[in-house]
């Protein structure tokens, strides 16, 4: 069933109507009336509609059921990551946002080699929320998961922390593993960091240490930067029970 | 430390000759005298080996210890994928690899869009295996996975039953998880098969059933085809205990 997403403000009607971007996608699926569609808020809120009327550049749309989206993880899990070069983060915005991560975040930390400036993070972060809309539909979630830029890597810790298991991965932590944090405690929010192409400097693990986050491994093979927070957004999926 | 792949039967002497495309690494590597270096055959044989003398295309070594891989997953897992548009599966061989896999196989089914010419699909999996090699490099594997094609459906099936645990993973699957088809028995081998970008055919999934596969879901979300061999062979990992 085709599915798009529309303002939260613009779902509350029984009459639904897509526009601009929505439209141009419902022409060229070739939307007839009386076909079904989902209508998402992007924010967890679904109605399955009926095409009513196709007209230029704007479908009109009855809504025959309203639900909240069974698509969503059980868990709510952050992905921190360091910036990193070339579009590995549009990659991983892409894939987290396809295995269920409510939110993804960038930040800098010492050794990253790519520092974009405000101007250029500004398109960046445009861009990367598109994707994440994008991905959003294609994998039928009922939540479109935000794309935030931090400006230091403090404010990640402090972000991270605020969850109900904080975790940063390291790739020279070698005892804790991810499934002794996560065997822990139960959780509903979980935060995650990984590093940037250099890794992650010792200090920045004894900051992680001080915010109260377990520093974790995620096995002996070194990961790329773009695998780390795949691997580990799937392993916290598959423990948590979503597959 | 720089890590080397050398054939098998180049790394039974205590004194080793670096050449070609290895000397050429380490010349970019600036290696001097005295260093010390890891050569592995990629079949799980490690040497740590001191730079005893570099000369133009040639790099001597000798051996101070010879080991069993220490980086190798404790599970046997092959990626079964089948036959992609564009460069998915380069990316999978790549990721699949740092993740751990064992071999990765791709094959024809139904619905695949991609159907390479044997001459083509013989310059493909050279590609695959250098990407396999190098990606075994970055991420210190002392295994090389296999990079293999089948030219049937039937020939995957009869191959990934042969594990013990074989999954097929079906995107119309909701009851039976990846969890419980680990949760039912220890293993040492495993075998799993995704499909091509428009999905299985409900005929092949029938089929998997009689060869005796087990059918999974990963998931309420739809994943990409090449989303979801990573995923299920990240939760493998995880469930293996390796992170």
């Amino acid at each position: 069933m085709a599915r798009f997403f529309v303002n939260s403000q613009d779902i509350n009607s029984d009459l639904l109507v897509l526009t601009g971007e929505n439209a141009e996608h419902a022409k060229v699926l070739r939307l007839n009336n009386g076909e079904v569609v989902t209508v998402c808020d992007g924010q967890g809120t679904e109605c399955i509609c009926t095409v009513q009327e196709v007209s230029a550049g704007q479908i009109s749309l009855v809504v025959s059921e309203r639900q909240a989206s069974a698509v969503e993880a059980c868990v709510r899990a952050t992905v921190y990551m360091a910036f990193s070069k070339g579009d590995k983060f549009e990659h991983v915005v892409q894939k987290a946002t396809e295995l269920g991560a409510y939110e993804i975040v960038a930040f800098p930390s010492v050794r990253c080699v790519s520092r974009p400036d405000e101007k250029s993070l500004k398109k960046k972060v445009e861009r990367w929320q598109k994707i994440a809309t994008s991905a959003a539909e294609q994998s039928g979630r009922g939540r479109i998961p935000q794309v935030l830029v931090l400006d230091s890597y403090k404010k990640a810790l402090e972000r991270a922390s605020q969850s109900d298991i904080g975790i940063l991965f390291y790739e020279n932590e070698q005892a804790k593993t991810l499934k002794m944090a996560l065997s822990d405690k139960s959780f509903q929010t979980i935060s995650f960091i990984t590093g940037p192409e250099g890794g992650l400097d010792p200090k920045e693990v004894e900051q992680a240490l001080s915010a109260g986050l377990q520093v974790c491994t995620l096995g002996k093979r070194i990961l790329r930067c773009e695998t780390a927070p795949l691997c580990a957004l799937s392993a916290i999926m598959y423990h948590a029970g979503e597959f």
